[in-house]
């Protein structure tokens, strides 16, 4: 079968500055060990407070990866 | 019959640095072409990934806008 | 009964600049009245548009906090 | 091939006495450019508040029609 | 057992002059098969077009009615 | 910091006559203690039904309000 | 009163070959016992796997009927 | 045709001690009338206060059962 | 105007035992404040692992009171 | 500006036989009038019962096309 | 414990041909790797378009699996 | 990078008694071959039904744990 089959894993990133930030840890810290990431998707965007100032940005992304013979 | 009407249209800004640049982009792309706009609503933030980096945020924006008599 | 109680209150935090600016002005703002807020959660993300450009962004953040006793 | 194409528009009609006359002004609205509308579906019911009163109703309708060939 | 039990039936209903008018229908009809309805609870608002204006409003309720021993 | 911050509040309304009546009532009544009201979102319709008759309209709304300096 | 209501009726069909077949059984086998179907709304698709095979498919699917005087 | 119909119907049950009582009286309830239910689904788990006391769990549930030939 | 007003607020509460205790605890927190509560809705529950155990429950409640004139 | 826009338009296809081709019926369709279209997603899936009989299939698409400069 | 405990993949099948292909390779694919799939669910149904034709279909699914002792 | 970052798997838990052994169940397994939980979240409670009465309770619970370096 030549189709192509993917797989989506579901990783939260964390950054104390910026919500991209937080998107690209989650990203590649799941390309060290999965190979062929195509996309990502933001499903849940939250944070941590901490002394009434935002100390964490913690944001869910669904990431999708080919899943080869 | 004086209230008004406003259009939704829907667009995907794309940005290889922020979802910030992505949505910019979206609205001042559709504001060539269409005047009045009033405001813009997020449903979707994803993204592209090549390499094991991510390489284009794609957000998608509801886009309204006034229609004019 | 020792367990804890958390509240939620929504508020809506706006920047002209950023999402994680409007995110950090609603969250502080909260904070010079609530004290022990824990989390955030952003549910809605949308903008006003001015002359065919971004002119603020409005991000809507669930904000919880400990009630103490 | 005879089978039948359909386009949704979105739309937001306004009103200060009802729900249905926004709905009927968004309607009525597109019917001036767009023939042949079968359907709506409301999404949302919004308004705007001044001094205290609610001055506008804004009803989101997702309007449906045929496109002929 | 003394605790109640609840049944939910869902049933649209439609008119030609307001959502209220739909709903109140679609009560009252089933009412006329079903004793001790509740509550009822709107779960889509959509309607008809014919010749570009609003030809019937179609309410879908959700009616719940206590299970008598 | 220029930028603004609203806070939501949700409220029912109840009203035996319509559904923009059990709105009207929700946003005056918040008003009474509330300024600055801005704007409010309907997220739930549901109703009281006694002896097979819709006897209240109950509408909640999400009311979005201007927290001043 | 001239307006009519239809009621909904939830049935899952079941297909060994095809979603469409699914969706035809469980229109076909409501349509025995109930008259005047006019529509159907598919809500959730899923299925059986046995021995690493989709055995079934299993769509809910809404159908709406006519309740006749 | 051999392929399985499933019809589902939504109940809500009420405990005065627990979600699972609630959902066990629904599921019950219902088998006095309907024989082969398969499965059941919680969709809303609410409740009613009385003097600052929870009174009832109410918990709805969508349950499945086999329709025979 | 005669018409009943509630407003809805929004706590979470957490037991180390079960879900019911944690609603239980958020009602009753809330009652100390608040008169005339009448109802509760669950929206999320969630929970704290601590060494491979659930340490608590962390449930979502919505809780409505009627609003005294 | 060398990032991509892209706009979504949303078009119900049907067809007698399938849901693929109404589907792919929406899509070409479309294709007659935009170029560059390169994605679409299923929003709904519905359909017309005559004579308790599937007369058509009837699927929501939502489709993504690229907006050349 | 002798109480049962299953694991959920989420995969997206492609095919050129149909939904139940997409979703039948899913299912295989992962069935290479993982025993004892008992069920799956889809989530999402989206394509690919190239030259104004639906070029692939891609269906995201949910796929369970029982972790044996 | 110090930034931490999480991954979420899912898991149905099953327990004949309570919604609450069903989740713990999934928590203790899943701790079995993943170390450093932190968090978990419901997503669906189902059942099974066998003769009229419940026979188990399945929850679905989004299990996050810490990715360590």
């Amino acid at each position: 079968m030549s189709d192509n089959v993917y797989k989506i894993t579901e990783v939260v990133g964390t950054s104390e500055t910026s919500i991209e930030d937080a998107i690209t840890g989650a990203v590649e810290r799941t390309a060290e060990t999965v190979r062929d990431i195509g996309w990502f998707e933001v499903t849940d965007t939250r944070g941590h407070v901490v002394d009434g100032k935002v100390a964490h940005f913690q944001v869910t992304v669904r990431i999708g990866f080919h899943v080869k013979d």
